[in-house]
This record gives C-alpha cells, structure tokens and sequence, in this order.
C-alpha cells in the first residue's frame, strides 16, 4: 500500500544505509567515543558555521526533548511553549516526567511569537507571589512546526532577542529540520539558526537515519557531565557508532540538504495535485507535512488504498487528515494519489 | 590495532545487517507497531517455549534496567541485587533516577544465592519499624553476571523459589544471554530461564546487533500502558523496525545461539592460550569475558598492541583484566594474542 | 496592622490551642499512631456519615494535593482542572515535580463542569494517538475555588457521574472548605461530599488550625503503604499528634462548623460594606474570599491601612483585589474597613 | 506507661508553648516571612557566630534529609555517607525518591572517617569509567549518630578538610545536636559546627519543639530559590510562625542548651543505673540514646511497664534495645526504671 503517512515509513537513505555497511566491520570504541561521531560533530560544526557548537547524538525525539529541557533547566524552572508543541501534546508527558512543568501560550498555525512571550514573562516577574509559581526558564519552538509551519528569520530574531534579555534559552525542536531548511518559502539558514538558537537538533529519524538526533549546544553552554545525564535516562548507546556512521553520511557531499530538497519537491507537487482536484487545505504548510480537509465518505474510500493520518475531527462529517512525503516518496506514489483523488 | 575490550566493539553480525538492508525499502508503521517487530517476537515466545509470554523491544541495557525495574516496582518497593550488579555500580544511578533504592547483597564472583535473598525478606518483614524503610520489591541477577560467571538451574531455582513465596519478581539481565545459554559448563536453557524468571532480556547489543535489548515478560505481567510508560522515558523508537528486524534475523535459523557458540569457542581458545603462557586468572568464568592478572609492565607492553580494559587494580603493580571476545573476533585475532604473551 | 490578607495570618483558634496545651505532656506514640489521630479520625468519618472512610492527616495544602494526586494516579495518567486550579497556578509545580502532567480545563469563575469533562475524556480516548498521551486520570476541584465560588449539589453529582463512568478518581481540594460548608448559599453537606467524591480533604490550615489537613479516602481506595509513601516525600511528623489534637478539638462539639459560620458572617458583614460603599465585585463570591475592583489610587491608600492581596491587575489603572475574612477577623475590622472605604 | 521509646513522646517544653500561646493571636505574613522568622534566625546566626549563615526553617527530619541533598547536588551527584546513616536505612528511600543514590561506608559505631572518604574519593576520580558511575558530591554524617556516638573536633576536621579538598560540601544532620553539644564528652561548639560544615541543621522536634528543624547554610551557599524548591516539595508551611516562634523561645535565654543540659543529666543517671544493675551496653553512647543488650525474657517483662525500642536482634536470645531520655524525663521515670531493672 502506498503510504503518507509519515516521515518515518522507510528504512534509512541508501547513501546512510551503505555507510553502515562499509564501516560495519572496523573495530570502534563505544558510547560516542568512535571516529564517526567525532568527524560527523566536525561536519555539523562547519555547516552551521559554528566553531564554539558543541554536538551531542542521541536516539530519539521524545528521547531528545525531554533531555535537552531537563538538563538546561533548573529545579525552579518550567519551559514555555505552544498548546500545540510536541512535547505538550504528544510525548506521554516526558518532561513532567523529569519534573518540570511546561507552560503552554496559545498558538497561531503551530507557531508562538516574541510578543507572547515577552508579556508572559513580564506578567511573571511582577507577579508578587511568583516565588509560589513555576519559573518560566526556556522557550521551546518546533521548526517546523507541528502544523508544518515556519518561523521567518524576522519571527525567530525576534524570540532570540527576548529570551537574550531575559536570560533564559531558545531551543528549536529540529525533527524535521531538513524540511525547514529546504522550503521554497523559507529565509532561515542553518547558520542562522546556529546564531539566533541557544541549542537546537538536527533531526535524522524523519530525514533518512534509522534514528538519531543531532544536537547541537551553540554557546559553550553544554549541560555538564552530559553523558553521564544521558546515560542516567537511559539514552547513551553502548554501539554510538550507529548515530555517528549516519549522520557523517548525511553531512557528506550535502546528502541531508538533497534528501530534504527531494522531501519538499515531492510535497510541492502532492500540493498541486490537491489544489488541482479542489480539495482545501487547513492550512498552507511550505514543509512535507500537508493538511487537507476531507470529508468522511473520502476518508473511507481513500484509507482502502493509500494510508495517511487522520489529524483532528472539525466536525462529523469533515476531518483534517495529513499527507507526509519522505525520502522514499516518489513520483509513482504522486501519480496514483492523483489516480485517486 | 586488535581488541579485546568489549563485544561491542564492531557493527552487526552480516545476516542482522542483511537483514536490514533487505527491509530497508518496505513501509512499515511505526513505534513498533511493524511487521518485524510481530515476527521477532513470535520466534523469541517459540525458542522460550513460553506461549504467554510478552516480548517488548528496547534499545540499550541500561535502559532496559531501568524500565523494567519502575515499571515493576510499585513507589515504596525498592531492587535487591548483587554489590557487583550493573544497576548498583555502572549505571550512572538510573534506577535512582527512577526514584527507586537499591538493596545490595554482598556477591560471591558476581552472584548471590536464595538464602541472602531469604535472610533480607525475613529480616525486613520482622522489623519493626519497617514502614519507615523500603520494601524489597523484585531480585535483579544478570546472566552471566559482571564477572563472566553462571547461576546453575538449582541456583536459579532456588531464588525463583524465594521470590514466589515473597511475592515479588524475579529479573534476570542477559545483557550477554547468548554466552550464559552456549557456555559449555551451563545446565541452564532459554526455557528454563523462561520459566524460572518473572521478566527477563535478551541481549542484542553484546550478541551481534546494532542495538537492541527484547524483554519478556512470562507471566502475563506485563506493566499497563507499557508503550506510554517507555515513550515517556523516551525509549520508543519511531522506526521501531530497526529493532524487529535484527531480533527476526537473530531468532531465525539459529543464529542467536550460534553467535553465542563462536563466541564462547574464541572465549575458550582465549583461555587455554593464557593458560598455557602461564596467567593467572582472577576467578574461573565460563563465558566470554576472561578475567586475568597481570602485571603494570605486561599491563603496559600489551597495550601498545591489543585494546582491552583494566578492571580493577589488586596492588600497585598488579591489575585484573578483561578480555572479552567478540562475534567478530577471528583465530587470527587470538594468534596475535598468543604471540604478544 | 489590620489585614484581609488571607485566612491563616493568626495563630490557632483558642480551643484548638487549649487542646494542644491540654495534651502537652501526655505520652504519645510518633508518626501518627497517638490516641488524637485515632479519635480525630472517628469523628471525621462520623461527621462525614461515612463508616468505610479512611482518614489521614498531612501537614498542607500544596503537600497534600501532590500526595494525593501522585499516590493515586498511575504513571501513565494525569490529573484534569480548571486553569486557575491553585496545583496549577501556585504551587510551584509540584504536580509535575511527582512527575504528573496537569491537563487543564477552562474555567468559569474558578469552576469547571461535567460536560467539559466528558468532552475531554471522550475526545482523548477516540484519539489515535492516545497511547503517545498523558491518559486523564484523575479531575481535580477546589471547593470553595480560588475565587471563592462553590459547585452545587447537581455540579458536584454530575462530575462524580462522568468520572465514575470513567472509572477516574474525583478529588475535591477543600482547603477552605469550612467556608463552602457553611456559605449561606450551597446545597452540598459534608456528607454529600463524602458520598460525591472519591477522596477530599478537610483543610485545618485555613480554618483555625496552627497547620494540618484531613484526607479523607472515601471509598477504601487509600493508596497501599500509604504512610511509608508520605514518609518518603518528607510529610510523615514524628509528633503527629500535633495534627490528631487540632483536629479532634475542631471536631469537637462542632468547632469547625461555628469557626466557618463566624467567617461566612464577617465576610457578608464586608460584602455589605463593600457594595453600600459603591465598589464593584470583580464576581459574585459567596465564601471569604471576597474579589473587588479597585483603582490604583485606592489601592495605595488602604493599603497604608489594610493589608490585603493584589490579584490581578486588569488595565494600568485598575486591580482585582482579594479581602478575605479569617477566624479571628473581628467586627472592629469591619468597622474600621468600612470607615476607610 | 513510663515512656523510653523515643525523645518525641511528649509535646512542646512548656516554654516553647508558651510562646507559641504568646503570640497566637499576632497578625504574621505567611509563608516563614514573619516576624518570628526572622527573630529566630538571626538569634541562632549569633549563637553559631557566623554572620554570613543563612537560616531556613522546615518541619521535619526526612524533610529536611532530602531537601538539603537533592538541593545542594548536581544531577550527576549521590551522597556519601554511612551503612547506618538515617537517610539509608530509615527514611523510606527519600533520598532516591529525589533521584539522588547513596553511597555508603561501612560505619564503626555509627561514624565514618576522613580516611573512608578520601579513599572512596581517590578510587572514583582515578576509575576510567567514572562517567558511567554516580560521582559522590556530598558527605552525610549524623551528629550524634544514630548509635548516639559523636564525632571528635579532630574527626569533623579530617572530614571538612577532605571535602573542601575535593569541592563537595559537609554535611551534618543535626536531628539531635542539642545533646551532642552538651554532652559531657564533646569538644565541639556550635560554633565550631558552623565553621566545620557546609550545611547542617539544628534539630527542634526531638529538643522540645512541636516539630521544626533549622537549617544553616553557612558559607553563602543556599541553594538558589529555595522557597520555590521546598513550596514544590510540600514543605512549606502557610503558617511559618509555627516554626519561627518556636526556635525563637529555643534560642531565647540559653532554652536549647539547658533542654539538652537535662536530657543528657537525665541519660547519665539512666547509664549508671543500668550499669550498676549489671546489664552490657552495645556501645558506649555519650548521649541520650542509651543501647543495652537484654535477655528476651528481661525484654518481655520489661516491655509490660515500659516503653522502649527493640533496636535488633543479636541472637534468638538476645536484643539490642534502646533506652532515650527527652525534655520531659524525669527522676521519678528513672526511679521506676531502677526499680523494674
């Protein structure tokens, strides 16, 4: 069955499995202490123009958000992000397992702006009782957003410079960064991201890796003893090498750039074809996740052939569902949606 | 330069890789919901002979710890295990992380028996003041333990005795399963083990794979909700698949036992070879990590040529060392060995 | 200074006092086995008409709350409020510092409702996706709530019919709960309230007590090891009598009910000189806590009276102001608020 | 029943009440920023002559264990202490509730050394693995211990010299220092604690109070919004007076020194007169815990007039018990003792 149903459908990139393959055999030390986490950091470092970054590879993204938050944060603290972030609403509530509460602002299409923010702590530090309230201690954004959505390089300067002001960091949820980066309606480099983030991943899963998340700390502000935290939760691989072959694979020759390039042509023309046979979208999302209204009847008929998700209900008749490409969408699986719709 | 440091040291055994690359293309949902994920479990209920059985997949040793233990004790229940148990000595305190305690039992050569076992249940439950202290909640034993060595089916069934009548589980770690089961000097089968333990693991990390650990719960046991309880640890993988095809190409045709069987044969090569060249070995293990005591000078000679670990130092001058064998270790690797002592 | 500024800025009423004083030099066993405990106890389930109760005492309100949330909640669930719950808003994240995620409900004047329960609860369990969720396991209340207002007969039936049908707790904080009992406009008895909720708590605090809240578990649904469970979170006194004196005294010849009834009569005594002085209520509050707009200026004039809380500011020139009435608040108070008014 | 059992048997010493009564109807701000508060930490800053200390009051023992701990450690960190430390074996695991291990020494009579210390200190920095370990950031001692043995000036200085080697901080749990300081056989002042320790705290509840313990930082290393830490904790009380007009009476007038003045008269003759009747103490305890060996029929004969701890077990035939003397002993308990013995 065709599949849009996700980012995550397929193995890994032939470019990523093959240098799985070539380096199988060499012998390697372990927990991240292997040629190939070191060299992809170098190569990661020099795409993000950023000497003083400091990379850490983990798993997963629930893995990599609750740990980022967990160890930046203090005891005091809670992380600022919208109703709509991941890790509100889709996490199984892993940061509140590591203790922290997380402090939701309404969303515009996914997104929070430097306003919101801005009033909220404000409103907090005046607040005569707020030694009895949860300290808001970083801004969490997704890029792109759950929505599929972007941040301009306006929007995101404008984050930067407010938690700049009031101390606390700026993380970017990059899962999908690939996407971000590659869209046609985008103005942010990685480069600028590297500057205007305080920490930030590089996701691989949905970007061609068979896991793994690459983090990146910009300002020499890595938590300390990160690997004994991350081992501690869990998360510290005894074979790092897995991380480190994948993503000197995709910081090679550009591969990661190219498999989000190819991500984003297969989402521009799955757009067109749905423009084109009249369908609306929820939203218009510049990324490779699309949101269509459908109404039931199709969502029936479709689900026999090709598999997609189902977002949200607007009423009973009338559901928003999502169409994913991924590396390993090609034209015949366009051509047949078309067939179809 | 040839190691003996650990068995995971290299990338997968060739079938765990071919495995991977024949999959790689096919859609598969995710967070194990796959078709590799089913499979392998299936075959892992078949080799256990244990129908009821529930096999989860995760991904690294100390991780797999750590779930199983919180998601089995209830808040007042703390672990009882061995002052040499991975949990209590090399885990950066993830089991502490989890807000539980553990209960450490003095080891003899890494093991403990049903009657320290029997001497802390009955001690705890006279006290009087024992609600003010942390119940014995479950006994974690590894298999082969840190030290190489193996619990004998009486052994083992005499704790499995103790736990039933306390009512609490009985956890074997085989982080190194497949060494206990193919060692030569074992009464101990997978069925045994599967019958005699609550929950237990079988290692795919130490056995040939890239990752992954499969846990088994025996005894319809297992926790609620145990998907949420691991996603919210962060240990639920999007390409869940990665974990089932390595662990479907390890239960086919054998191979999981037939790693173990290479393996344990370099192991006793290995041992005849230090033998013979005259070593003293700290203790007998029948598994493939050989503990031997050597001199700094030898300690330091050797090192310029074979990688291998220093385990503890006995004097000024003298250290007990590890050398481990590997899936990928060869006769050429132990002719070297041979000739540099 | 004379200060509206809450309920607990005096000491002990004189009765509770005189039992502490009573009491002093008897010999008593620790941790909450002495006689008061036990006959605190049986008063409380006499008085809440419900012989199955199990009564615990715990020192305050946040450690209450938290307790009784993450000792009844599983790992996987979470607790549903209203957005101005006080767990929610001024308790320093100790909800999610036990590891809980808040799901929070909008309220209407600090109340929530069955329908939005239910919505919320059928939503979540159509959700594909649920099990990547925090489960709702729990609904919190407050009663009266943070602004004073109380549920009705009916309010409370329904939502102890959604969450029975559910198979979820319904847990009322009743931090202040003397003054919902004895408001001159609510339909709910203690004994209602008894057989409405699941567990609920009985504050001493607040309502003439030196500290002290009374969990009452209503239907032999304690959390196991319950004492060892507060021990651990560091509420377990070694004097527990201290807690089991004040509220046998308070539940002696209906001291609880008279201190509610004179702090419901002084707060309807400044009601009335509040609206005859032509000031406007932020909302119609029929407990203690009484909610006033003022403007700045009028804020710092009585405020080198009166001590009193700033709630919130609406614009740059108006607050919300809290005037609550407490067992020792005195007719002069009002005389002398009234003159300043 | 004459009453042994324990020094928290009896209520408030009737000057501890009394201020308690003296102040009851004062209006005080809540949450420890009364006037008492304040009165009492700067009375117990003079009386430890350290300027720079800063003073916070909680409510119990386990409390105040775990706050101080999880406070003051890195993530990273567990604590040092002994095998017999109260936090190890009789607080519920409150300290790994918190996320924190324990790494225990063995003890002698309830101490550990500077030596112990600095080995384990040593062994852990030199351990190629350390990263996976827990890294010991603290030192736990109780003075007096929980066998009521005391550390000598020299011993406490070995200790605090090792710390301040190593950068982890002293840590001393003051529960009952009030007979550690006056007894017959200390060098140690007050003062000398407050210069020796990092942190450590004055015990109120077995000394006379209803319940409170003070906490002294005493090198301007109160952990960064503490209130916030002990409100999401539950341990902060509304009524903070409670605690403050307590340790205000115990600092006033020498009252803390002349309870502990009496307690330890009072266990000197309990020690003579257990001596003379000729029954063997477990150790020789210069405080007001006394700990006798008695044959099973002395205890159960015993056990019919008086109150007292069975401390453990030596044999089927014989019990360490435990006789301790608090502010409300008197001569005529000691008389019937004699008499019974």
């Amino acid at each position: 069955m065709i599949s849009f149903e996700s980012d995550y459908i397929t193995g890994a990139h032939p470019k990523v499995l093959q240098k799985l393959i070539d380096t199988n055999l060499e012998v390697q030390s372990g927990y991240g202490s292997d040629a190939y986490c070191a060299s992809a950091a170098e190569k990661i470092k020099k795409a993000c123009g950023c000497e003083q970054a400091d990379v850490q590879f983990l798993v997963g993204g629930t893995q990599t958000n609750a740990i980022v938050i967990a160890t930046m944060l203090q005891e005091f603290e809670g992380v600022v992000c919208a109703t709509t972030g991941h890790i509100h609403a889709h996490e199984a509530g892993a940061v509140e397992f590591n203790g922290h509460k997380i402090l939701p602002l309404e969303h515009k299409e996914g997104k929070i702006n430097a306003d919101q923010v801005r009033t909220l702590l404000e409103t907090f530090h005046k607040d005569e009782s707020k030694e009895h309230m949860v300290f808001p201690g970083m801004v969490y954004i997704s890029h792109p957003t759950e929505y599929g959505t972007l941040y301009s390089k306006a929007e995101l300067t404008a984050l930067s410079q407010v938690c700049t002001e009031y101390h606390i960091p700026l993380f970017m949820d990059g899962a999908r960064l690939a996407y971000g980066l590659m869209s046609r309606q985008t103005d942010l480099t990685l480069q600028d991201i590297a500057q205007l983030c305080d920490v930030f991943y590089i996701g691989g899963t949905k970007a061609g890796a068979l896991c793994g998340e690459a983090v990146v700390f910009t300002k020499g502000n890595t938590p300390a003893h990160f690997l004994n935290r991350i081992k501690k939760r869990g998360a510290l691989l005894a074979k790092g090498r897995l991380l480190g072959a994948q993503f000197d694979a995709l910081f090679t020759d550009n591969l990661f750039f190219e498999i989000g390039r190819h991500v984003i042509d297969m989402a521009e023309k799955l757009k067109a074809i749905v423009a084109q046979k009249g369908y609306r979208f929820h939203l218009d999302s510049p990324t490779n996740q699309q949101f269509v209204v459908l109404d039931k009847a199709t969502v029936e008929r479709l689900r026999q052939h090709i598999a997609f998700n189902i977002w949200e209900w607007l009423d009973d008749n009338h559901a928003v569902v999502r169409f994913a490409t991924a590396w390993s969408t090609t034209q015949e699986d366009l051509d047949k949606l078309k067939e179809l719709l």
